[in-house]
């Protein structure tokens, strides 16, 4: 069958998620350079169609529990690193949609969707 | 409000073709390599949850043509060297999508949404 | 034969050219959003080994041209619209490497090399 | 001062080494599909210049402990998980280099440098 309005918002809000988890994982990271990384990315994605807001928090905090366990000092970017809420308009309908871990799971998942 | 399944389905396929295209765009292709990429890609996405079946297909004339205009010997793949279809199977429901050429725009679309 | 220390100084110069080319080619970028790309690209790059500069400009006009050409309002980064500088120090040697288009490739090359 | 035969020819092993990781490290992996990425990680980068051989050795004990130990079923390709040889041939100088885990990093280094 076709795919409803709020469907295509559902869809559109999933290229988004996956865009951004894959274009930026492995992004060397530290501290000192995790502001402008969240910057890039939600800047970076907000240019693709029908994407109304990014918002990316890269977790220091969890940054600098990694590098303390480790020797060098900054690490790859990954699921565990960041908390991102993207919002796609679509015709009418809107989705939020988040990421987040759930355990040792970087889960993507629909928060809300208001239906035109 | 909250999602339904087929709408989890529909952001499920999103995820994929976001995934599939940002890794592995910028990724130094010619003729001769463009098989073995094409099963890596395939087998790759099929790794994600609720992912049965990642069609790729490289297109190995528009890869040609482009050489041909070009000094180097290989290009970097992106959107006008593939076709894909994707099926997510999530709790009863089924989502078909794709991603060809819409002009000059990789356009990933719904195909197909069976509702359980 | 051993490697020299201006030789490893040349090979980590690579590995950062490298690095950045394919971590961030492929992201959408548009005008807007070009100035926040450059800074994250750089400040990232420079937390790797070594690595004391990166400079980087993308090519704002080459943009404007390439999205009045085609229908969609941002496209994706790759060489021919950003310019790098990288300077390494490495036990006592420097090399400053740069990318840039030479034709229609984007050509990484050594541009010094400053032995101790 | 200019750069030497040798000095170029590291230079490109580094871009190699830089492009299979920041391209490839991300790509959801198991040992399933583990074959297939290390061909086309192999092939792709055999694309670019001077570059003769490119051996990827996927590591699927590790990835099968990673498995054992988390929920989901497949992972994000990183350097824990593989080993890579690189050769290149440059006007007569011809480089061999290799990654591998050093502790917790992922190290790059020049095995061998036989000047022309």
């Amino acid at each position: 069958m076709d795919s409803t309005t709020p469907e295509i918002a559902c869809f559109e809000a999933g290229i988004k998620f996956g865009s951004l988890y894959h274009q930026f994982a492995g992004t060397p990271v530290s501290p000192d350079s995790s502001a402008s990384l969240e910057r890039a990315i939600g800047e970076s994605i907000e240019n693709q169609p029908f994407c109304t807001a990014v918002d990316v928090e890269i977790l220091d905090d969890k940054l600098e529990a990694a590098l303390a366990a480790q020797s060098a000092e900054y690490t790859e970017l990954t699921g565990r690193f960041m908390k991102v809420e993207i919002t796609i308009d679509y015709e009418g309908a809107t989705v939020v949609a988040s990421m987040a871990m759930d355990g040792d799971y970087p889960r993507m998942k629909l928060d809300r969707v208001e239906r035109p």
